[in-house]
């Protein structure tokens, strides 16, 4: 059901981030540690911030372990705010436009888990989805649609609030057509400045999500430690998954549970879905 | 904006109807003669009746003229009634659930020429899509919206009946949104016994079609023709152009004309969409 | 390091072969029981025989598991004698061309295993190819160098002493070059009619291979099992590892083994590699 | 047969390079004016330095008209020496290994053109290629080993006299073998800070090859054009074909002519192939 990886900070080298680490993502796509399943090799993506107003792209269908160019690119994009995903599909089939990120202007958005019974609430869903957005969905993954909920519901003002609304829309939609615990999700989105991610799941029982505690702490901890020697002071990463063993690195993001990065600082909340009056 | 070729008759080797004629669909995929675009390799798609109960299908987002598995595969199947198409996108992305002949149970479609400001009309046409086939679609063409609206209208009871009222539905719907001449078609349909061709377009000016003449009168006026040496009297092609030079071997499918091929002979009829009560 | 399966009888529909059973080659793609990695997401080819002179095939870069055009073919390809190949790189790039079976003719050659220090060896090896047969090598495994090989010392005329001379060069080339234990191996090869299959290595220790017990036999051990419905009297399998948990339906090839299938009959010889004079 | 783009200059973004021009490689892909084919859609490539020791590279398979990576990478690589070709294979596979520009350390190598006859070649030409370089070739095609051979004799240190020696060597093997005219060729290669480029041809008759006049010049015949805006004083393009029709801002390459392009600054040079002692 996927992995990913979500950078915020100084500038990494996407190499650094995606391939040196002992657990890194492409070690993932793999054999994942803690996923739903290990291999996650229904393809990958990668978005960054640079120079331009929108973030770049790069997706493909190929297994992430063996793909050249994933590596090569990695080792030229140097970014601020990076996002991963390595996918294990959940039956839509493997093709780009199904890989994560998803972008809509500024803003990408990837998760990992799904949406029971999508098939059965997959039209509803659509319809609840701004018209004026409608006809940009390009896949057919239960991920694009919550994010054009997501979108329809104000992600661009307040990204806790649209994806909190989103969620609960679907979890009415669930419960008038009879479909138990429809929303499994880690989410993270960004529009390249702040970072937002979330840990929810109806029954309870969500997917791994880990968030890395600040460089400078470590250091203390681990004065000798090599692997720290490219992290700086103000990176922030939030992760499906521990990248590597180091004691004290990663702290797990509890349940119900939304975490805003910004600036080399970080804020937890509470999250949970809110009602829509007149909808689901 | 594609080209396809479509043969009904007794068994052919897929090879001989794909890649032995002087204008075979595999050089129209590099440059057709008739096509809006010359090239077409924007991927293609092969389907083709067995002995099971639903088709076989064979998409690929590569293009034709250089595909190694095509031609392999194409020398080993044999079929009574086989489609092929080779795809030009008209702005959708490039991948396999974007390529024809779409499929349902055993029904396969094909179609060259576009729905003409599809993103304003996709909404209200995907609505109109019966509620219990909506989630089957898997890509983002305007052809599958298409397809799975003359499913909509019984296209498995009566094919020219269902087209013609799904037309009716577009052309009322793009009506209503202020889209012009909307439909832009040829389209090819079959349930594997008989084969169902239509050439219409909302502006009356038709992408190319023609159909073949039968090979037992090419014969009385060729009769030193190799070209006709594997081609069983029962043998009806409807092709975007004509896949060689014999003289009187192609005849033009009139505008908004519907052809009915089954067991070796034809019958062609005037098309004409049909509107829908409360609808559009 | 690759799984395969090597199928020799009756005619067999080639999805029942690859999806039906509990441990399926598709299953092993994902996550195989006795392979060096669980994992073989690297391509996968089919190869097999009908009514051509030469056998068809299908390779594709895409992992199996996920194979939407696998999955059709399968359910529409019926043959005497299929052989099949999940492929986990050993460091050469992922691509069709290093996809096996390779064909040369009638014949097909697929492996399971590497040529140790094969960088060091190559150009040797390639030197010893038949020079007419050099420009036919499209990729750039250790297997396509081991098949032309082969193909030099006579596999068409004597499968098991080409393969023992190619191995015995190969050593040869190895201990020439300081190359410690050069060759691991099963490997299957077949002109349609019959079926070698070979399990060597240098070392003594080589991968998984198991051979099926003929249908007739198990029937009467297991009358009530459904799971041999499909299965002819005359079916042989060669596989890298059991398909299934039926109790005495596979046996291991013993360590340094050729084993020849026609006809539904089968016979073990030893396998030692041969030295050749001059070479090496 | 292909067509390729050089740029050396100030650092250029990708995407203005490749698809703002009228007449861009992206058009070309598509339908090329000058090219031995209009359609060049069997793969692309893209090199460029950056801050790394060595290049960075992304190539596919798939036709550069619609492949949205590609769009996407361009929108965020800026680079002061850039390298893109789209592909027209002469027979080998379309695989990415087989797509240029192919690269060694810092340096990067493209053509245009063919090794006439190269499949009764290829064996002594490979025997050729030093012994440690071998093993490095990961293709099958004509250009690649070209590469090598140019690697061989010298092209890192001197490569108008590296890549006349490879000529000179394949016209020589050609010679012995048989084979009329084997080298039709423009090259592009480039250790990150000089370009050079060549057009030659056994026959004199060679493809295409245009170079650009200074922005300094153009904007003084030009006052007005919208179109120099983006073109920094020290750019220089080699290319295939005119990129746009500004009158005076591209003039053809000679035949049998070495361009060395540094530092804002060009020369030519008369080319030929040079004899090898003892090869040949």
């Amino acid at each position: 059901m996927c992995r990913w990886v979500a950078y915020s900070g100084s500038p990494v080298l996407v190499e650094d981030l995606l391939y040196m680490p002992k657990n890194s993502l492409i070690v993932q796509s793999l054999n994942s540690r803690l996923g739903a399943e290990p291999t996650n090799g229904d393809g990958f993506g990668l978005g960054w911030y640079g120079a331009q107003d929108t973030p770049g792209r790069f997706r493909s269908t190929e297994p992430a372990w063996n793909d050249r160019n994933l590596r090569d690119l990695s080792a030229h994009i140097s970014s601020r705010m990076v996002l991963a995903h390595v996918r294990a599909s959940t039956g839509s089939p493997v093709q780009e436009t199904n890989c994560h990120p998803f972008r809509h202007g500024r803003w990408l958005f990837m998760h990992n888990g799904y949406l029971n019974g999508f098939a059965t609430m997959k039209r509803d869903l659509s319809m609840a989805i701004d018209p004026a957005l409608y006809a940009e969905i390009e896949g057919s993954t239960d991920t694009e649609t919550f994010f054009y909920l997501a979108l329809t519901y104000g992600l661009m003002d307040d990204p806790p609030a649209a994806v909190a609304r989103a969620v609960g829309v679907i979890e009415a939609t669930a419960q008038r057509l009879g479909v138990p615990f429809p929303v499994q999700m880690t989410v993270a989105t960004t529009d390249g400045e702040t970072l937002w991610a979330f840990r929810y799941s109806s029954e309870g029982r969500s997917r791994s999500l880990f968030r890395s505690t600040d460089a400078a702490t470590l250091r203390q901890q681990h004065p000798d430690s090599p692997v720290l020697a490219k992290v700086s002071d103000d990176a922030r990463l939030v992760v499906s998954e521990p990248l590597g063993d180091l004691q004290g690195a990663w702290r797990e993001v509890p349940e119900s549970t939304c975490i805003t990065v910004r600036a080399g600082s970080e804020e937890l909340q509470p999250f949970a879905p809110t009602a829509l009056q007149g909808v689901g």
